[in-house]
């Protein structure tokens, strides 16, 4: 059994994680640490957990940890992994970060967009970033995974191909994505209250959220040049999913099949994502509690561009979900394990 | 492994039963059949299975249902199963009725509530109700079983032990039951488009809810004499989820302690029955996606009354859950196999 | 024109308050008061008055007020209306206050409910209960109208007549209320989040919540003599609107014409109490938006029970618009000035 | 009074049209045309308008209505009105339609989009695009309006002034809109059930949504040039409100404050159009239930784009609250009358 840790469990991220690892099979979760809760019984935080997981929240002692875990997944505001996790640490235990201190290579990004010195400048070459059907090799063989965030696990595969492929005009991509409500985790909000939300829909952090960077940076490696884009996150009146519509210019005349046969090149043997069928397009309704990723297109031959949709389920391929797929691959175990569930719907 | 048949596949409960399934190691599902989606794939009525059960519908042979299965479940219109089901049937196969027709043993009520004719009275007596924690050791020897209502199952749960124990007034019991759309049904229906539910609660079949006789019928059956009861079920804005608030005036004066112990003492033991605690109350969130049942009540000094609430996911332990765990009793498996998952929540 | 002030206008009932109040063609907003929100524009904290209202919010200064308004409406939490109204205020303007303070007669009632002392002794017996259709002439004579609760409207009005003409059994009455979360008002709690009620429904503070004596007192007032009755509200994933489903035993056996010439002898002339045809039900869409009350009945000859139905929108009948009912009371205005428009559906 | 009749009263749009007439104050309903509920009373299809308004549904005689109204409302199925509204009839009353019917000038392109022969050749020339705020002139020399559609309106306005001052690449143009489900209608419709939608979101008529040919013609009079442009249509579970996300590059380089001068010099003195601060975007919160188009916009140095964020509820200003401003230039009354009410929120 893989003995495992969850700092961050109380988030909403976290206590999918919590869910998830519950019905793996090879997995035993040691700990539940909650800055917040600590003292108080998990079950009591989220009520589902009920007869199912008396665990009490505590405090993270990193060191502890390291000895007696060999997984810590982290799922902590940006700023505190980088502040703990260290060569020492990861020695001795492996660690999956859902936070943003360890997906970017260029430490000056980081800074510029986070706003703030990031302290683990040492360690961040040793760190792979997770996307898991991307970087699958290079995940094997390191101790410190980078979780990508949602939105640019949505929007990286949803382009991944045609960016490599080097089919679309690299200065004309797009990203309009929209996103339900848990996506802005469980702290106290004003913007995320009931009223506030439901029945409405808006923009955000136009041409500022920071998942831009990431996103332009794991295109531009699949690109061999740098990638600048527009995203644009919006605010969708519903628990959970992503829905990324891209958009970019083809740079030459490509058919229906042409640019499905690059998808299923890429994707042919991807067990999580699915590529729609033509004429149908992906809804996140259809990937809720799962972790695919369903992608589907449209050329545009009246505009020269094409249209491509993805859609993901945000806690699960977004964020708890892959950190599984990474541990999967970390420990050499079967990639799917307990997360070959159905996507549930009406849900 | 099991050979299973889904009649009734497309509905809500049908698609349901078919997620849960998949999952379930015992099982192998080997006919979908869906009257109105004869000939169409599976997966293009319900996107959420791309790529995971490619199969076609199919019209329904009862007959060679029989030979090929171990167990058709039918989430079919009351009247429809009645007409098929026989004891040439109940020989070479085992049934798992979604609809009302094998419910209720008064065929009288019957006939008045559904104002048709009942066409199975040669094998209503064989027919078990399946309230699997009331009535087990029954299910176990038969090889039909009334499924219960989502509605029925959750206030019969919640008030099972007080009648049982004669601590209540009888004729004082009022449940008033919340329910989320999908308990409707996927027809189509003017009352169950979005903007006609979305953003509105009503109540709906007042004093006329078909659900009402199966409910005193069981309760009666526990309290040893006839038991008449008001029921009324909302419509609320959600997806899944039924709330039960039951009202009964106490029929001596009771502590706490006294309920729990007695709540305890038919339910201490039971995997799907969750007590809450003290001050705490069931909510439909914390049960949703699971085949769990929240109990929790407060006694009420002023009015000698004690509330009642009763928590289900409406289309699992309410329909295709519950519909598990009976074939898991039928078939002498671990009752909790391939149900033994937690709730999702935020979903 | 009428000079308004508006203590507590960034709440939610504050909000429709203004949003009533501008469309009102003989009231002129003066001030607007929100102690959290002191030198900030109220269309900055409520963007739907954009071009529309460029008020500054101000700290409350009662007595300037009093000078310089015709009406101070006070949306404020309990124990601060008592605090700073008296007699003097009271000589110089008229008040309408949204809060507990004024609502209980029994004093005694009030401090054990609510938990605090009682700062307005000398004062509550000016106060009259603003439940516009009951109290329409002691609203005529005084200066200090007591808004009633929204769950207390709603309650109060459905079975007002029933009690009146003592035809059902007093000690049988039960409510089971369903609200909106625009009900819990705009203050910070993990409980109102989006993601925390979307999809789920919940009852809470069974047989505690503190509209149960305030319902009891005025019902009591029409039965003349003391009931004690079970009111347990709900939860519901919308934004507005109230649902009352309340229960009681006939005293007597009475047919649905009887009742129905119960209730039209109450409410036949009133503009805002719409009686639903025999056979359908109020549904909370179809007040929303509006200062309507809507009341439909079932009576149940099996049980011997009466279902009565009523639906408001919480924040017009149940708060902004019945206050502004009273105002055209106090100063001799049509009733239903400035709130004569239909509900919005679908919204 | 000017006497009105409503052809299609029973969809959304209709029925929004109803109440914003019942208010208005120089309005007098003569007739409500509803092919499917002909002797049905219009406050038993909604019951919203109970005791408000107790009119019965007729069939349409168009020679009657031009005789005894001075304006006919339609909100049909394309390739209704063109096939009843002829010279004849415009010279005996007013039409202000709904449909796409007199939208496009181009027949051959409405023909390539609707798939149908157009029956109005004769007297499209006479028909104005009623979009107010662009084309008041024009509106009050004709006798024939085409009231625009949402998803155009909002797109358009949006984008007008950039493109009339030639100040983005007009080869650049993509709009991702965002609509509540009240966009598609009361038709009964598997895709607008509630659980179908709940929870969900999803892009539908990718590059091929018939509001673009009607987006392209105006914006290419503006331009003086043929402009082709993506549009992307999504539905959000939400009643209402549509949010147009609108991308361009900047043809030039432009501050924040040049964009926000043409926005001025457009839309300064419009009523309903209303700038939002910089740094803030519209939400369609702020605009329901209101005539209101909210405009924001941010430019993005990094990559050379302008993002144009607009907002508008779809049943007003997307259809009858325009059809109302539209009457009320063709009557000379004042462009606000009867439309002028704040919008309303939480709603």
């Amino acid at each position: 059994m893989i003995k495992a840790a969850i700092a961050g469990a109380t988030g909403y991220a976290g206590n999918e994680l919590v869910r998830i690892l519950t019905n793996h099979p090879d997995v035993e979760i040691k700990a539940l640490l909650a800055h917040s809760y600590v003292g108080k019984r998990f079950d009591e935080v989220y009520e589902n957990y009920r007869d199912i997981n008396n665990m009490v929240c505590e405090e993270m002692n990193i060191d502890k940890l390291a000895d007696e875990c060999d997984v810590i997944f982290m799922a902590l505001p940006h700023g505190v992994a980088s502040n703990v996790v260290n060569d020492d640490i990861l020695k001795r235990t492996k660690i999956i970060d859902f936070g943003a201190d360890f997906r970017l290579k260029d430490i000056d990004i980081y800074e510029k967009w986070y706003g703030v010195k990031h302290e683990g400048r040492d360690i961040i070459q040793n760190a792979v970033y997770g996307l898991c059907e991307i970087n699958r090799e290079k995940i094997k063989q390191t101790n410190l995974i980078a979780n990508p965030g949602c939105y640019t696990t949505c929007s990286i595969l949803s382009l991944y191909p045609l960016v490599s492929e080097g089919v679309i005009d690299l200065e004309s991509i797009i990203i309009d994505a929209k996103s339900g409500v848990s996506g802005a985790g469980r702290g106290l909000a004003l913007s995320n209250m009931f009223d506030e939300c439901n029945e409405s829909v808006k923009a955000y952090k136009i041409a500022s959220h920071r998942h831009t960077p990431e996103i332009e940076e794991q295109l531009s490696y699949a690109a061999k040049c740098n990638i600048t884009l527009s995203f644009t996150p919006h605010l969708i009146p519903m628990n959970r999913g992503i829905l990324a519509t891209c958009y970019a210019k083809l740079a030459k005349s490509l058919t229906y099949d042409d640019v499905r046969n690059i998808y299923e090149k890429y994707y042919g043997n991807e067990y999580f994502i699915r590529l729609t069928k033509k004429g149908i397009f992906p809804e996140t309704r259809w990937v809720k509690g799962s972790n695919f990723v369903d992608i589907g297109f449209k050329i545009d031959d009246r505009t020269g561009r094409i249209v491509i949709i993805g859609a993901i389920d945000n806690l699960v391929k977004g964020a708890a979900g892959q950190a599984v797929q990474n541990m999967n691959i970390l420990f050499g175990l079967e990639e799917k394990k307990g997360l070959a569930f159905a996507p549930i719907f009406p849900a």
